[in-house]
């Protein structure tokens, strides 16, 4: 039973740049490609796709809320088939790109506010299991959850991330912000092992929750993402793998 | 060797309707469904693919430019790989509702002006070559242009349509507007049959021009495109194919 | 002490017609001009100026979420300064056109979720009233709940709203749908005349409760708004006012 | 006859940033701020107007084609009265935030491709013109062209830009290119007190040509802008005005 590493990747959109996704690359054993909803473009895509099967990372989706001007962490109100179809059409236009490059896509990785919405409500994500099982692939998703309460009741193969990166609240939840705040490496390493090799973290109060880490996320966008990727997957060696699940 | 008639459809979007696409289908062999950049959303398009597997019609990407305010009938300077990147990014998104409901997409047919544009421009038209080859789908195109000269250099799979509800050119080119003029069912039949049987039609100054029909379209915006479709089934009866090349 | 009518307008889109804005305009004092982020598109605001300045009836924005897909009726998380931003930016590109036609805006009413949300959330109502205060229009917003509470204590000077054709729940709030369900002129007009009269309507359950109706409101993509806009403006003749507040 | 510094500003959007607008903002005398088509969000807008006004620099608006990804910098076919509509639709918005922070709009000056089809083409520079008449303010565009000639026929106050940063063809027009390539200081610097004294500059094969130099144009995502800004502030000292006519 190893551990996988996986990164968000090609949120670079027309002329702006984000995140140092080519660096990155040789640290993680799978990227989650923004799929033009709430990052990245046609163009972007490919280019992440091309740079993904180069390095020999496992590709999955990473379909957001269409919102580009919030990033896709914004939550908005979104019916079960409307998260479906959404999930579906992003998901399928990465799959044309890693196609074209000879390759399959992994698994699909829900970003931001719908991964936030999925954790709570149950109408989301049964639209994400409903686009997972139709495409018959499996989902990074949460532990202790909604959304993980679904999948496991609909038979939808999932893993749970945690965030090296991330703050946690008293209930083990991620805390999401707009905009990433540094970490430093030792801490995300230490945080990393201690959930991995324990299964709990400490919440910003201090207190001790579970937590389930079969593959660990860096964000791209964090300062210093490309130290905590190194620091991780040095930490990790000789126990990664590529499956999902 | 067959006809067929295209139609295309799930160009609603949202709250705006358009087209009458449930009357339409039974009178046409295949569907070119808009994939989200001129018109229709991801919720459209899973509906249209449903609808047509339902009328056992044959389904092709419709992929367009950018531009929902223009309908993508707005020329846009556009690269190759640019061009690529959209028409792989559409299809692949539209296919994946098509594998939901146990199909498989049939062609590629590019809408208005990215259409229009490879019938002039190298580049666009190499772009659409491009990912109809690394998809390996036939595209409907058009005759005696740049594209039909790009897509038989490289050994693109295609069909060349002959419109049923628009005018033509001295130079045997279709005359695009924004909107659609209306058209008699009798004048639409009697320009398909012309079209189908001598390769023949009559330009808007009365000349005769050269034309190409393997595939006859009708455009569901069009005034009375129900009525004009049930008079080019008709009047093809007997000899309509499912096969696009 | 008179009372207006108010309906949305220019909420078409690019080649998709909605509404009938032509034949209500004379039967409204106030039209809302959609601002291009749920609907309309510049070429749409402007026209539909020209025709509200013949008219001679009275202009507003109507600023919404920037999410046409489900035309501004999806509720989205925005902060108070994206809020005041939005509703800023979509009103002064409306200004930009009716100060093109001689006028000048009448007031500001918010559309669709971001009035739903500004019923019950501080930030948006004070965003809301950011943006009114900083360009010195009154609003068209809704009684007894926060937006009205906030616009209260910071002198927001704002009518309250009364819908001829939606159904209320028992704490007095509109029931919003995303498409509008049909309804009789008759029901139409007796429900106005209720509101305008007693301040009275009866809730979906049929329980008795207070409501404040300034202004009329009726939507244009309601079927039979022209009806229901007719019959609402010739009940209330004489007493008819073009003052907001 | 003094001569003005114009800088394109407050083209970040959402997550992403460009330029680097608060450390140019002291060595420019005119800001355009980009207006939500091509680049910025209603955000960006507001604090890129509120520290223009805190720097005490004049601000005009920059509108743009509706094209985020290819950062306005697509050609794309449009008619006048869309023209006309995109660019009173995107200064009255930028107005609005201007309004808030108590100061008026100074100038219009187009992005991109609209910019450069200006220069070639009636209907887009009559467009540009019915925007800036109606909204009364003048323009800065180009010398010598399609644009000039329209601007001058119809009574539009209008200011020539010559670029500090982009290279110049034998006909004397800018060279355009989505990315900007560096320049050195020294020969940004040098080309501009040749083209504001001799009213002359060297195109790219050697040839001696004539341009206007009535606002030097700095673009922020050139390379090395901040550098070239303080080069041509300082080279131009004594000779600044606010007045672009």
């Amino acid at each position: 039973m190893g551990v996988t590493i996986n990164c968000d990747m090609g949120e670079s959109f027309g002329p702006y740049q984000l995140g140092n996704d080519a660096a990155c690359m040789p640290f993680v054993t799978h990227v989650n490609i923004a799929c033009g909803f709430h990052a990245s473009d046609p163009s972007t895509m490919w280019q992440t796709v091309k740079e993904a099967v180069k390095a020999g990372v496992k590709i999955g989706s990473h379909p957001g809320i269409a919102d580009r001007e919030g990033f896709g962490r914004r939550k908005m109100d979104m019916t079960r088939g409307e998260v479906a179809a959404a999930v579906l059409y992003q998901t399928g236009a990465l799959q044309a790109f890693v196609g074209c490059e000879g390759e399959k896509l992994s698994h699909i990785k829900p970003h931001g506010a719908l991964f936030g919405m999925a954790q709570n409500n149950e109408d989301v994500a049964n639209g994400i299991a409903d686009a997972a099982l139709a495409m018959d692939l499996p989902v990074i998703g949460f532990a202790n959850c909604v959304m993980s309460d679904v999948f496991a009741a609909r038979g939808v193969p999932f893993a749970c991330e945690f965030y090296a990166d991330l703050d946690y609240d008293d209930n083990a939840r991620q805390i999401i912000t707009r905009t990433h705040h540094p970490v430093s490496t030792d801490d995300a390493v230490s945080k990393t092992l201690d959930a991995v090799d324990n299964g709990k973290t400490v919440s910003v109060s201090g207190k001790e929750v579970d937590v389930v880490a079969d593959s660990i996320c860096v964000h791209s966008d964090t300062p210093g993402a490309l130290e905590i990727a190194k620091g991780v997957h040095e930490a990790l060696a000789g126990r990664l793998t590529t499956d999902i699940v």
